[in-house]
């Protein structure tokens, strides 16, 4: 693969890591144009006229901008997507990849969700912009198959985690906000508060894994329906919090607040059809890549996302 | 009522139809622009500065190219419905009224569904490219209010037929196939074919209902929920060829042939909530308004769309 590989989102979490397996691709930013304007997402690929395309741009937020601005978020979200998709379509991109993400499933399913269940019930309020946006990029997916014969697809991560992640505590994704968190209060010789019983379950997966994945994607899997990825069958959030006082060795008092709200009690997804379509695929052990993660943000802590100094 | 009406689709059906209560609104339709691109939609809104907006454009199509371009006619509903939502909202319309479609809803329902149900199952696979942009439509003008406090709304008529119909035979909508078939049963002292047993149910209603009904709810109902309108509770294909016929004056033999495919048995809509809040609304009875459509058709028989002369 050469320059004819297109990464949109180039900047990202996922975008960043990508770079350590496919340095010589072409990576877009927002910097490069406005997705939202279908004239300037043509004009990159006229330019670029890609044969590949991992598209991983998208307007992302912690819970809270979410949850305010789902009618931005849903917007916005859908012009990017439709843009890219329409646009790889008409330049005859051979193969896409990207993104969905749980929040385009259902909020609290009976038992954790299949690929099959994408469009079942409706995603969680605090959510439903950008969950819809992800579901229509599903569907459209699935019929630009179906007209066009698009070999494009999608894989559904976890909860991802790593180096260049948004750090901000009170609006960034919870892996990040914790380690945040811990490093604050180790410097300021405070306690680390955490807010609910920990006891909620999750599912994270490192940056670098969605990467490797996303490049397995690519070279073996030809099928438009989604593919859900997940190391894990689910870590408390009081399983995380130990071992990331672990790895910043952080020894004073942890605090639950159970005053604080903590999310659903699970937020799962079924991992089945990726283990038996890539059974040998190793992820890296969540310990490992938090330590990555962590010297990551020790030694970027001055100019990463989200943390006013 | 001045200038700044905006009527986007103002060729189609219904467009025309409200020129005869709006005759001073500003109408456009695809020779002013491309509203899939948001650039041509922002210079549109640019120059009319538009109060209120009456969205009408759509690509809409008969049921075989709603099923052989699903796609396409998600991509191209989607780009038009965010497209002119994202600049009537940047440019602060007061108020902004829309379609959304029986497509939408689920296929199958056990019984009629009401406006609470719009996202309820999926839309039949034959309409789900269309179906979904019109729940995506719902789905944005619901989180616009939330957001912003944007005043749009949508209705969700049954099945509309009038003057300006799309009459192709194989790819229009039933009311206006029928009618097309009719005449040409009778020119050409033919039998009057039709697929199917007759006794399917479905509801219909006279664009010029909805033109007023459209104006209705732009001064007098201001939730963001869709609102269902029908005049009836159901009619068999069986009658309304019965009517057609009358209104035709068809004496030939009419010949239902079962071999051929007539559709889900029924396909109706609730509109109790419609008959709570607007009780004195007074439908065209179907007689007239089949009339009135017959004789712009034979009147407009020459250059009327989908007629290949």
């Amino acid at each position: 693969m050469s320059s004819s590989v297109l990464v949109t989102g180039g900047n990202g979490l996922i975008g960043n890591a990508l770079k350590k397996i496919l340095p010589d691709a072409i990576y877009i930013t927002r910097k490069d144009g406005d997705f939202t304007d279908i004239c300037q997402v043509k004009k990159i690929f006229k330019k670029v006229r890609p044969v590949t395309v991992f598209h991983l741009a998208a307007k992302v937020a912690g819970v809270k901008t979410n949850a305010e601005k789902n009618a931005e978020m849903l917007a916005v979200n859908v012009q990017i997507n439709t843009n890219v998709l329409s646009m790889a379509r008409e330049f005859g991109v051979q193969k896409l990849v990207t993104l969905l993400s749980t929040c385009a499933f259902r909020e609290r399913p009976e038992n954790p969700p299949s690929e099959k269940d994408v469009h079942v019930g409706m995603p969680y309020a605090g959510n439903l912009g950008y969950g819809s946006a992800k579901r229509l990029l599903d569907l459209q997916i699935g019929l630009l198959k179906q007209q066009y014969g698009c070999n494009f697809t999608s894989i559904t991560p976890a909860t991802v985690f790593g180096p260049f992640d948004n750090w901000d505590i009170n609006d960034g994704h919870v892996m990040a906000a914790l380690i945040h968190k811990c490093y604050l209060a180790k410097r300021n010789n405070e306690p680390f508060h955490i807010w609910g019983s920990g006891a909620a379950v999750r599912q994270f997966i490192f940056s670098y894994d969605v990467a490797h994945i996303l490049f397995e994607v690519l070279k073996n899997y030809n099928d438009s329906e989604t593919l859900i990825v997940s190391p894990m069958e689910g870590i408390s959030i009081r399983e995380l919090v130990e071992m990331i006082t672990q790895v910043m060795d952080f020894k004073g008092p942890v605090i639950y607040d159970q005053t604080k709200p903590e999310g659903a009690a699970a937020r799962l997804l079924n991992n089945a059809k990726f283990k038996t379509l890539f059974p040998n695929f190793k992820f890296t052990p969540l310990k490992d890549a938090l330590q990555t993660t962590v010297q990551w943000f020790v030694e970027n802590y001055s100019n990463a996302r989200g943390i006013i100094a």
